[in-house]
């Protein structure tokens, strides 16, 4: 039975793969006028009065909204928001087992940026924290952009962000190996969409000088016809103003970072780049090199999206940590700080004895990274004054 | 200790009422692989092609909105969104307590009727059922009118309609001890807000023919100047015409329900209703009349909304299995007929030889009649074809 028809029946079988519980006994009157009437009005009056008290008497402190149009999901595209429950259900799943948040689906019907930011504005009151998922670039960039204006609590989409931070993690152990600076090295991303966008930003907040990020049509210009998330980058990148496509501008560049498309890296491509290569090649399924075939072609360090690869960089490692960590502190946003302490408590995580070119960054079900991701990110925010 | 401040204390203990937990494990890549990417791909696609099938790869078939915006909380009014959370989460308790419904509290930050009625649209693809909770009148009538026509699952206003069946279950009752029938009674409705509103109109598809329904000004005028809602009731009801307040109308009454205020029904009112008189005083937490004064003045059969009084007419009694049946029958609405099926289910499951002035109905915490309700709505809802 292949993975696909075993999915199936696991999921007629499971019948959801979350449930909402109670926390409380209601056996009898006076458990019912505790949980419910008349009690509950006391809680109720107290909020109130002071709307940060509902962190004390309700749930919403450890509550996340999972939030997607279906626009963007997985390798699929838009297939709209019913069709995407399952990957949001899916999301929850890890949010409880690996930092024990309370995540909850709401999947939109609209693909009006306004429509799905008044949406999420007006039903935000109830949650501790807002998880944009797959959400189609350039909308996700304004959905998460406004949102984040009006809302005092975090919004994170983490196809942008969580992509990010554990790229983030996997370039600074990979680094560490080949004995090369971030601010040092030509970087070269491939795929400007959301995650391609949100790594070069984060590396750039990093501390990385050269990047040069590429879509189909080769070097993003800024003086072409391209919307305006892509313009900002074109702007804020490839400071030498190189020119051309994958194939011209991959020469020389110490890192290739794809967040594109099957097969598009070639080993002819690889072999131009500088010594001690390194490639993150993330397209999902197939990436968009072959670990073997990259190596085999030069490359000292290569990372997927998969699990049946070594290096895998799997937003798992970071985005639950990095909710528990915003949630406990009680965050008001989630910004490039935590999102870098994020990635370095990620590299930290791998002992620098166990560190080498097959081993950067740690296995998806490490509980104790999860943990770790958490008390940066709040130390962090706490640092950053990022919190209420 | 007061109720209140041991409620305070138990909510900040609790930490929130509800949590959303996982059903699946995610111990390794494999358990990954099928919860999660790549496996979750292939009921993603299965929805895309038949939205029905949500309903066996997702947890939609079970989960039910909890909505309010905060309008009408308990007795408290206008407390806002955020401050009746608290309810909310509790109302989610009882779902789950009483019939195994995975309930989310969604609270919404606008007033305005379209912008709710807008939200809900847009967020209701991942539920199977929408409890509206504490909308004032007259905006709940058009809320829920407006959604029922846009949503293919059932849509139920618990303060109306759970109220509602609920009140038609214990006059069912005490009319078979009075021996008086429904079609041939005169029945005085004081308060025309949610509740009294929905018990009219419901109590009419039941049979009853001779309603008054009173605000504070009195019966309601239809020439005078009343909101739409107001002027519909006030057509439907009061065949004689008559005129004046509650205390001109209630001579010669043989039922009283009040879902108004404390103590509007006096002693000397009681007096002039017709013999065997019932009287259901549901204004919470003080009764428009409490049970003493009211048999003390002539009644034979008296209800409150109080579980320290006998025949506590309570919404728990109705909504969790009215819900379960008709989630259970996929129904796409939740008509008269299924809340009048409801309702009987509730009168009939107190036993002929156990039935007296002082047990009209069950007791709340009997989840024997939750199964009874959730079966009848369940029958109600395929014989009435009202299912997908």
């Amino acid at each position: 039975m292949s993975i696909y028809d075993e999915a199936l029946s696991f999921h007629e079988k499971v019948k959801g793969k979350i449930e909402v519980i109670s926390r409380v006994e209601v056996n009898n009157s006076n458990e019912l006028s505790l949980a419910y009437t008349p009690g509950v009005a006391q809680p109720c009056l107290e909020i109130q009065k002071d709307p940060d008290k509902a962190y004390i008497y309700t749930r919403k402190w450890n509550t996340v909204a999972v939030i997607s149009d279906g626009s963007a999901v997985l390798g699929l595209g838009d297939i709209g928001p019913l069709a995407s429950l399952p990957v949001m259900e899916g999301k929850c799943v890890l949010f409880k087992k690996f930092a024990d948040v309370d995540a909850f689906p709401i999947v939109i019907d609209s693909k009006d940026v306004d429509e799905i930011v008044e949406t999420i504005v007006r039903i935000s009151k109830g949650f501790g924290g807002i998880n944009l998922e797959d959400i189609s670039a350039p909308r996700c960039f304004e959905i998460e952009r406004k949102l984040k204006e009006r809302l005092d609590i975090p919004v994170f989409h983490d196809d942008q962000h969580g992509t990010a931070v554990v790229t983030l993690a996997a370039l600074t152990n990979a680094l560490k190996i080949v004995n090369k600076k971030l601010n040092e090295i030509k970087i070269v991303v491939n795929g400007a969409g959301a995650a391609g966008t949100a790594i070069t930003k984060l590396l750039l907040s990093a501390g990385a000088k050269n990047i040069i990020l590429c879509d189909k049509k080769g070097v993003l210009d800024p003086n072409s016809d391209i919307d305006n998330a892509k313009r900002e980058l074109a702007n804020l990148t490839n400071p030498n103003g190189e020119r051309g496509l994958l194939k011209n501008v991959i020469r020389g560049a110490d890192v290739f970072i794809g967040v594109s498309a099957p097969n598009v890296l070639t080993a002819e491509m690889v072999k131009t780049m500088n010594k001690d290569s390194i490639i993150f090649a993330m397209a999902n399924p197939t990436p968009e090199i072959f670990p073997d075939e990259a190596k085999k072609s030069g490359a000292r360090i290569v990372g997927t999206g998969r699990s049946d690869f070594d290096n895998q960089i799997n937003n798992v490692l970071a985005f639950p940590g990095i909710f528990r960590g915003a949630l406990d502190a009680r965050a008001r946003e989630i910004n490039e700080d935590m999102k870098i302490a994020a990635a370095l408590a990620i590299a930290n995580s791998v002992e620098e004895d166990k560190l080498n070119e097959n081993y950067i960054i740690p296995k998806a079900f490490d509980l104790k990274v999860q943990k770790e991701v958490a008390k940066a990110v709040y130390d962090a925010a706490i640092k950053n004054k990022a919190i209420k």
